[in-house]
């Protein structure tokens, strides 16, 4: 109540507000991932029916509207682990939860490049982003430790590391497809495995003819 | 013989024409090292002792000189994998040879990126390069195969998948340092293991703290 006295906004026009922003920030996200970083502004609000002075009102520059959408994303994979860590059960969830997060991160590449590691040193609401999937992490590998899923000794940031590697594969090696993908997420899996748990690995070694599959100008 | 009356070139001065080639290609590796993609060629061939005419005689463009030193560090390294090969006995090589080489395109960085993907798709000397490594790694790994370092069913472009992973995890890093690079490593071997084989992890888990130990400025 104290707040809607100070900012002097009916609470109508508030949940508009709140609506226009979320609205921007989903329809940037599909932008940017259709067009990559070139993306226009002009495009995004368009797209969102709102005006360019309601997209710079909420995002001054594209960087903070890059920022926020990348906020955004982490965000709701850090829901989608707490989800899978309250209903999971005795299921296996930090292998499934890497998937989901390589998965994805191949699609939205340019984004994460786009905010690379400076921002998680220079901006603040980014290092605690960095911080919730930390926390996250540590509480999904307890997890699946105790269940005997995962070894011991392992750390947050291995995992982190182990992630960004499998994003790294799944950008650079964009011939090999989804399913050399798993293949190499169900290797990796070795990785985090306990003594004596082995994990199969999925489908069949990729070839070279796998790499040069297409060429180039259909790629 | 016939070769060289063919080219009307006294023996010696073939023989200079070669060692310039090699110097320009060592210097050029030192001063892309140093400098980035950004370097001079004009530095390079100051620094190597010759002309910018026998630089531009050797490699008519900088892309060229660049794909020249690539070149040449992939047929180094593939050398010494060779090496390994011959007098490694019944010691395990398929992990060391994935460290060294983890640990030079760490170094290498810019040089690798610069002739990426495509390159290997369209210069039919990176094609062949690229041929030869596999090649290499198959051995190796059917080496250390026979011995019980490493996992069946592991293929060549699996390995080269794990070294571009972890390649990517130590460039994109960089404040995590050498320690956290082995520490990584050791995490990754578990992935290569064959069942019932436990490789220890190697130091302690890195923290969020190591992440972001350097403050932006001394990077």
């Amino acid at each position: 109540m104290a707040l809607e006295q100070d900012t002097g906004t009916p609470r109508h026009q508030r949940a508009d507000a709140a609506r226009n922003r979320q609205r921007l920030l989903a329809v940037a996200a599909d932008v940017l991932r259709e067009r990559g970083l070139e993306a226009s502004v002009g495009e995004i609000a368009e797209r969102a029916g709102v005006g360019r002075a309601t997209l710079f009102r909420n995002f001054p520059t594209k960087q903070d509207l890059i920022t926020a959408v990348v906020l955004e994303r982490i965000r709701e994979g850090v829901a989608e682990g707490e989800a899978m860590l309250e209903t999971g059960g005795d299921q296996e969830i930090l292998f499934p939860f890497m998937k989901l997060l390589v998965g994805r991160q191949r699609v939205d590449r340019a984004l994460f490049e786009s905010v690379g590691g400076e921002a998680f040193l220079t901006d603040e609401r980014m290092r605690q982003a960095h911080a919730a999937i930390i926390d996250l992490i540590d509480r999904l590998i307890a997890h699946d430790q105790r269940l005997g899923y995962v070894r011991e000794g392992l750390g947050a940031v291995d995992m982190l590391m182990l992630i960004k590697g499998a994003c790294a594969v799944a950008t650079s090696m964009p011939d090999l497809g989804p399913q050399a993908l798993d293949r190499h997420l169900s290797l990796v899996r070795g990785a985090i495995a306990p003594p004596g748990r082995d994990y199969p690995l999925e489908g069949t070694a990729p070839t070279i003819d796998d790499l040069h599959a297409r060429p180039v100008s259909e790629r």
